[in-house]
């Protein structure tokens, strides 16, 4: 494997340039260090009114924590509570998220693969949840562990994939009960990248952060991160005790939690872009509070994801002008707040990878981007607004991911005096293909993606007119051949599968 | 028609609502006001830096202008000759593009539909010069006129269109000394906006130019800016005869002209993002210079267009983070300068409208809005690294330009107030969509794209399974079949049919 180091703010662009040119060879890109602006599109003011209307969303209308246990640790917070009604002053809410951390650092098994989330770095995650694939026969049926641990090995394989993933796809083909448990071991077996751990219930998440500890040692992950899971509030204005639940187990040992409501735009937030998002933020932020709660200090990340809904037809769409305004102003009170920010990247409501799954994922991918996202989930694979993992988009995306570290690490302005020799060196009307800057330069100036054919059509023609969902397969296929394990020690093997049988066997009786 | 009015400064994004909540009625929406910020990707000193880099070019190295009536204006106004090599110090150059208006008015037959270039202010114009058409029967052949006709009425169809365009396709069904005619009486004849004239020789463009007096009043065009057309560099560092004949006649008419150099990354620039912006910065500056001295105040855009190129293979690439780069590097340095700025919108290098097609039209696309370019060239239906136009693509990315209008207008802070109401009309957990706020506004809140399709697998199942280019392809030909022409007056059109027709005869002994 080939280690790019992170590049120093000093020379952005040049670290990236040198990846880049080693495309071929490199195994893990690390996370991407912003080289750029953030696209701030309201003004302080205006984010200070936003910021007001969350407020008085806790204040006044109050947020529900759907779970004894927690209304009991609220009170003891003094927090003014009302039945499962939590109305939190902004003076506490403040002063709660800010002892949450603006960055957090996740390990990694392999030595030099840590990655931070906060601050002005960004980091990319597989997709999350899909019931369905679209696989390599162009065919799309039920999820299985199959499909699952394929996945897991793409999101290794791919070095613009800075964690394993969680959910890479419902393994529809395990019982639900169970399913966890082989979800965890594929992840942690398959790749050396931080995890998402269970969060469907208090034993899940448990067993979850005991398999996570049969890996790095138990002692290891009672203070030290090597996860982020997440957690979905039940919008508008809820928390339930499921999520509740997984977020007192990982914060009781700092592990990180996204605190992000899932929510359809217009149904389960206000119809407007400046509504949904004081509504989503005063969710986030309540959220972090009560992990904070529970573990001052934890890693705890504000966020959402949202689809809107085309009120004439109640369906879900991605790629929309209003998510890009949401996911600004997300960005822009995550930095008000010093808090690393959730979202989620290369969506698509597309059943099939055509030119409209191209169009949503990279304009989504693309304002994600300039709102400045630390954690991207949802950037490879995606399809039908969350239901369907496709292996070829997820070939195309993570090349997608390559070339969003390229553009936001900026340019390298050290270039200017070695092209101003190259111009000097030629005459007017010639060309650069034979000078020395261009033959020192041609592998890493321009980034050369595999999987867009820049050929002339006579070319292509001859070459099969292949499309780009054809190439994607053929590529996942590629890399699902070339894989490499990077193997754990047997023992540690051994003990992650005894854990997993053992608790099946304890389980089966909840197996219907 | 439904017209609507530009927003002003104080009520960013509410007009495009309301526009959009129209979306199926509205023929016209008028050029985006920029209610985002610019993304300008170095400081005010890497700025300066870049250009002394072009000044130094212009002023050591020199540029040709190749035709020796440019090399007498040059002479005359002073600058150091030699041969075709005219070197141009920066006082002179800065004090030349200073006479250059800010931002200009074209002017539509259209009372109220006159677009501004410049500022704030964005316009979309069709793709340029495609030799190949991919067809509604989903065939690649030669464009013939009938596509340009075509292109042309689905031009003025699109509301998000702000020009009829110049060289919609190439119709290779007609000699080349009489394609400019047949060109130009397609655009003033099927469309009402603005347009771009001939430039492939002097006496093309005076033809042109008469045509536009034929519909605007020969008079009305010798000051009146009603086209914008087309000056490209031959890169490096060379501007030639038939160009600058060209920029002569249009300059003496006040009529508006693009200089931008067309390249290719790598091979007509360096190898290198910051090199090409300095060598295509200074081309740029040179021929808005040049304009200046025929005729100072005349409307000069300054610009480029680049694709990267795959140096393993010589591939023309569209949608890479170095046009990106550089797109946003020539928007801060067109803002320095003060000049309107044009670049390349929805360009993609794939052969079809599959996903590649998606990814790389919006990459670019999306790059160019955050760049702030105020003049966007090929923003629908370009293939092929502009050697096809796709009537699917046109439609998809028609509708593209308006997500991007939508986008681009920022946020309105207006709706926060109401959105605040809603939140507390329902309870936690509850949802929105029976709200009086909801009712009153589900048809503006989200964007709804027509030819994005967001249904669920089960009903797109039974619909036929369709893809993005069949919707694209259905589109075309529902939009050409309730296609409205904006009437000349009789007299009027038969004058223009009278020009073509004598005009061709004139020139028949040039076609062979």
């Amino acid at each position: 494997m080939v280690d790019a180091t992170p590049e120093s703010s000093g020379r952005r662009g040049r670290s990236a340039r040198r990846e880049a040119r080693e495309n071929r060879k490199v195994r893990w890109l690390p996370e991407l260090t912003r080289g750029i602006p953030y696209l701030d599109i309201v003004s302080p003011e205006e984010l200070d009114r936003i910021h007001d209307a969350s407020c008085r969303i806790l204040e006044e209308v109050g947020i529900e924590f759907r779970d004894d246990e927690s209304i009991a640790i609220w009170k003891t917070a003094g927090a003014d509570i009302d039945g499962y009604r939590v109305r939190i002053d902004r003076g506490q809410l403040m002063e709660l998220i800010s002892t949450a951390p603006e960055t957090y650092t996740m390990h990694s098994r392999t030595d030099g693969h840590d990655i931070t989330i906060g601050g002005r770095k960004t980091a990319f995650v597989p997709a999350y949840g899909a019931p369905f694939v679209l696989d390599m026969e162009n065919k799309r049926r039920h999820a299985t562990l199959d499909d699952f641990d394929n996945f897991a090995k793409i999101a290794q394989m791919e070095p613009a994939m800075h964690m394993a993933g969680g959910v890479l796809c419902e393994p529809m083909d395990i019982p639900v009960p169970h399913r966890h448990l082989e979800m965890t071991k594929s992840l942690l077996q398959y790749s050396d990248k931080p995890l998402m751990g269970s969060v469907t219930s208090r034993e899940r998440a448990e067993q979850s952060l005991h398999m996570m500890g049969i890996v790095h040692g138990h002692d290891y992950v009672r203070d030290n991160t090597v996860s982020t899971s997440l957690a979905n509030a039940n919008s508008p204005l809820v928390w339930d005790q499921t999520m509740l639940d997984a977020v007192k187990v990982y914060a009781a040992s700092n592990q990180a939690m996204l605190f992000s409501p899932f929510v359809l735009g217009g149904a389960s937030t206000p119809a407007s872009t400046i509504g949904a998002v004081a509504q989503l933020s005063a969710e986030a932020l309540a959220g972090v509070a009560f992990m904070q709660l529970i573990r001052p200090g934890s890693p705890s990340v504000y966020g959402q994801w949202t689809a809107t809904v085309a009120m004439n037809s109640g369906a879900p769409l991605a790629g929309t002008p209003e998510i890009d305004h949401i996911n600004m102003l997300m960005g822009q009170l995550a930095r008000r707040y010093k808090l690393p920010w959730r979202c989620s990247g290369g969506c698509s409501s597309s059943k099939l990878v055509d030119a409209q799954a191209g169009y949503e994922s990279a304009r989504n991918m693309y304002g994600v981007l300039m709102a400045g996202a630390n954690f991207v989930l949802s950037t490879t694979g995606y399809l039908e607004s969350a239901l369907c993992q496709s292996y070829a988009k997820a070939m195309l995306d993570g090349e997608q991911m390559r070339m969003m570290i390229r553009l936001g690490s900026g340019v390298d302005m050290s270039e200017l005096d070695p092209a101003m020799g190259a111009v000097r060196e030629i005459e007017p009307g010639d060309h650069y293909l034979g000078t020395d800057h261009t033959l020192a330069n041609f592998e890493s100036a321009f980034f050369m993606p595999e999987l867009m054919d820049g050929d002339s059509y006579e070319q292509w023609n001859v070459s099969g007119r292949i499309d780009a969902n054809a190439r994607g397969i053929t590529m996942a296929k590629k890399v699902l051949a070339e894989y490499e394990e990077p193997k754990l020690p047997e023992e540690t093997l051994a003990e992650l599968n005894e854990f997993v049988a053992r608790t099946r066997a304890e389980t089966s009786e909840m197996v219907r």
